[in-house]
């Protein structure tokens, strides 16, 4: 661990991956059948090597340095633009995408491995990374056999890099209020007229090529989301002459100063030609299916940040004296020594681990939907379907609030430019407001996820929480399986009692509530991805113990022991320290109180 | 209200102060006897024309250009200096200060005001400014008559700073390790030797001169905290002489990049002069008696970015258009008819106004504790004592989240400097860290003022707390109270458990959920003192109400009304949306659960 610097946690990552979601049986998938475990192994290292030596040095000048717009294209801060060529040589702009374009065909769950770590080593860089590989997605799904071969491979590789062009000026999260054009040519291509915002990545000097996906309306078309088309917008066509997009500006951010976040203009000459992706009028619902991948990312830089802030804050406590403690009155102690900073760093920790749990059970959950055996993908997507809006919305506010806490570990330093958590605050706030606000994600998890298929996802969820029947805890995990399940009950109840509301308060009374509700289920999830978690920690701990001369011996000498060890007090804290917000959220869905629509405004 | 500027709400304060806690009945006391009610509500208004009109205008700017080292000087940002000529000859310097010297002599339930609104202006500029009445205050105190007078005046009215130096690079919140060594000399004067770390305002060009207030140890002192000296250190000396204080750098930092905060090193030279103020080592007690004030006002820095946040959030929110809503079905409404918009601006409104409410009492417990009814004097003293720690940490983290929350309302565009919530989020950052850390008050709390003359506070506060029995609530306060008492009991269980773990856990597990307990008390107390209010708005409400053909004509029309009506929709929302964080909080502590101690480090 460092204070200064990140560092991956490659033990825990093992645990969870391998120990825990025991990835390596996705390898008896007919998809996966060229993996195995020791494949997995390797990939949790080399992935935090690259994140650690490559991403890590640039973050902190990523954001003093900044980006600029000199001769009206964007500079981005120094080895930046080398970066991305290492990201892409070595694959990891395509771990999860399909070999036939040059990808690696490897599991989400393997796959998250990079992404967790490079978002927590430099979270301006790879939130632009990630786009690229999310655009040449899109075009590998829904592109003509033509389009894929023209970009797909270039994509992958990073030699060409992607935007995705929603947002514009008066339409925020009204995507609907789209009002770029797209005007048919003869020759079949598109016209594209309009001004996009909040373009991450849409001018840079890392790649040589920039496919904006682009969402336009063409001529005639329906009103709303029915009337949205999504284009392939190249910033150098594919004849080599330039396309009429010109960046106008780029915003000056509260963080992720690297990442530049451009103001764009879309044939200011009348000549931006854009290719229509697959048919006109569907292009929300082609948004719609990438929408999951790109949301579980959002949530990631949650964990990511958090992740980076437990190591640093930890690694100060244990370097930083000031004062004697009770542990050890009369000399200058440790800072770790003083209860209430102990308890700051194992909320930091437990959350952290939660997030991670959750995260990663999320992208199992998405190869088994995909690539499991075919009977079982339903469920495995109502799962998924289901824990998405959880992810991103409670993993951005918890990971935002796990950094600040690490900032207050660290005190007046923690302020300071001179250590890193101030601008993993910084840089984290974006999180809870792109890819759907927070407040957006509540609402597609009650409004939409609780209603598909008449409750369905509910109830496979019930189904899926109902593990420790068949899984019968042992010794002290009995206890606190057994009061995790009474938040269960309070999160069921929950939901009952928003129906009621629903039906007694109608549309506005229903959702009004909706963050409490996905807040409380955040809760009750990655506390019981932990207790699954201690499940697996427990069957390896007992038998070091067992071989010990003492438990204390044992946690003195021997880092797996301390390892599972800490596991087990980590979800502990979860259920008897965290938890228990569960109450505060169920209480206020309870209460449903519609002061906020009837105050004057 | 405006969506990028600061602007005072008058009503609200003329509620606060005269409506419900009437601040005109102070005057009728010997100290505020010049005053009267009317008067206080001219500097209401003056208060917040000065905030709006000199300090607001500069805040942006302030962050951007910063502080800079020239010449071995510090440089304060354009329009500074200025500012600060007149914040000191419109006495706002020394609004509660001593008439002797030119104070203005206010009650400090008015010159809160003046702190309030200033703060919300312009953070950085006001933290600074406000260390000078601190240091003053010092002198007023502790000083002999000849330093009184060589002192006071000159910075009652800011023609000479002051600046508090505590803080050493190796001791940070232990004070008692500080190791500046001062020692005696055969005129009387000490020469000074040492570094201090983090002082604000330590060096600038807003003033002729700086007086250091400065902790030092005295020759053979005695160890820890009872060795401690204060001394008067002042950068040119009465003779005009410079004396050995020197700038070696300047902190960057997250926010307040307005606020030069200052490494200083004294006595490099071997002639830096300090002057002892009254005897030595009684230095921390001097501190301490200054603790109560100073802390306030870092509460305040909490409760003043709430303020500033909420205006900027609530404008914004119905300046913006977006998608249609169900209130206007088919056109483009505006984000605030969103009903998570709503519950976000209802909970920033509902903290900032419980914790003005909080803060304001807490000023007037003051005044009533130093200048009120010899009798009563203890019990205000007791319930101040009580209160202080809670206003300091519980009002800074709670501000940081109404800020944070501001972001979120905002959307894109609040994470952009275009807009101010984004600095205000990373200026309030350092008010849970400063003056001691959050963790700190806690500790003090449950430490120190639960215990303090066996517990008199808590049965003081208790007795406070039953201010309801006496004014018995009616119609829909009824049911509010009553929900609130029950989050009392839970108080106050909670503090009954939190002993009982003390004596089977020991001191360590006394304190690891101090700040739980700390955050309770703060949603409880919060929430009275808005009852407390909501009690005087149904006052006026109700007969106008009466007055009215219908309640919706009269919200239309009247904006009495709707303060009124809005104050009472405040607080329920505070009784039934928001004190349900305090079941949270007292499941926590009832569960006492210890793992943070048995973790492995």
């Amino acid at each position: 661990m460092n204070s200064t610097e990140y560092q991956v946690d490659r033990r825990e990552l093992q645990f969870v991956v391998n120990e825990t979601l025991e990835a390596g049986k996705l390898c008896e998938l007919p998809d996966f059948a060229e993996f195995d475990e020791e494949m997995f192994k390797m990939i949790i290292n080399e992935a935090s090597t690259f994140s650690e030596q490559v991403l890590a040095p640039l973050n902190e000048n990523g954001d003093r340095q900044g980006c600029r717009i000199e001769n009206g294209s964007v500079v981005t801060p120094d080895g930046f633009a080398n970066a991305w060529k290492q990201l892409g040589e070595g694959g990891w702009l395509s771990m999860n995408m399909p070999p036939e374009y040059g990808g690696q065909g490897l599991p989400e769950v393997i796959s998250i491995i990079g992404k967790e770590t490079q978002l927590a080593a430099n979270q301006s860089f790879t939130i632009g990374a990630s786009l690229t590989s999310g655009a040449a997605n899109l075009i590998y799904t829904f592109g003509s056999e033509e389009q894929k071969n023209d970009y797909c491979e270039k994509m992958f590789s990073g030699e060409w890099s992607g935007s995705m062009c929603l947002t514009e000026p008066q339409a925020g999260s009204a995507v609907g209020d789209v009002s770029t054009s797209a005007t048919k040519q003869e020759d079949g291509h598109y016209l594209i007229n309009g001004t996009k915002q909040f373009i991450t990545n849409g001018d840079h000097d890392m790649a040589d090529n920039i496919i904006h996906l682009l969402l336009a309306r063409t001529t005639d078309a329906p009103e709303g989301t029915k009337g949205i088309s999504l284009f392939i917008v190249p910033k150098v066509r594919l004849d080599g002459t330039q396309n009429d997009v010109t960046v106008l500006s780029i915003e000056h951010k509260m963080g992720i100063n690297g990442s530049p976040t451009c103001l764009l203009s879309f044939g200011e000459n009348a000549d931006c030609k854009g290719y229509l992706l697959k048919a006109e009028n569907i292009g929300m619902a082609q948004m719609f299916q990438m929408m999951n991948e790109a949301r579980l990312l959002i949530g990631l830089q949650g964990l990511a940040g958090a992740s980076a802030a437990v190591q640093n804050a930890w690694a100060y406590a244990k370097e930083r004296t000031q004062g004697p403690s009770d542990i050890h009155p009369g000399e200058k102690a440790a800072i770790v020594e003083f209860p209430d900073v102990r308890r700051m760093l194992m909320q930091m920790k437990a959350v952290t681990e939660g997030l991670r749990a959750l995260m990663y059970t999320t992208a199992w959950y998405t190869d088994m939907a995909h690539h499991g055996p075919e009977d079982s993908r339903e469920k495995y997507h109502d799962l998924l379907d289901l824990h998405i809006p959880v992810c991103k919305a409670f993993g951005t506010d918890q990971g935002f609030d796990v950094a600040r806490i690490g900032i207050q570990v660290l005190g007046g330093v923690g302020y300071t430019q001179d250590f890193p958590l101030e601008q993993n605050v910084r840089d984290q706030k974006i999180a809870s407001i792109y890819e759907g606000t927070n407040g957006i994600q509540a609402l597609d998890l009650v409004g939409r996820k609780f209603n598909t298929k008449k409750g369905q996802l509910l109830k496979v969820l019930e189904q899926e929480l109902s593990w420790f029947d068949e899984h019968t805890p042992e010794s002290e995990l009995a206890g606190w399986v057994s009061e995790w399940e009474n938040y269960r009950t309070v999160m069921l109840e929950s939901i009952a009692s928003l129906k009621k509301i629903g039906e007694t308060q109608g549309k506005a009374g229903y959702v009004l509530y909706a963050t409490n509700m996905l807040d409380l289920m955040g809760d009750v999830l990655c506390c019981f991805y932990l207790l699954k978690q201690a499940e697996s920690a427990q069957k390896k701990w007992e038998p070091l113990l067992a071989g010990a001369n003492s438990q204390e011996e044992l946690l003195e000498e021997n880092e797996e022991a301390q390892f599972y060890w800490n596991k087990l007090r980590t979800t502990e804290f979860y259920v008897w320290s965290v938890l228990p917000r569960a109450l505060s959220n169920a209480k206020t869905i309870k209460n449903a109180n519609l002061a906020p629509l009837n105050a004057c405004l």
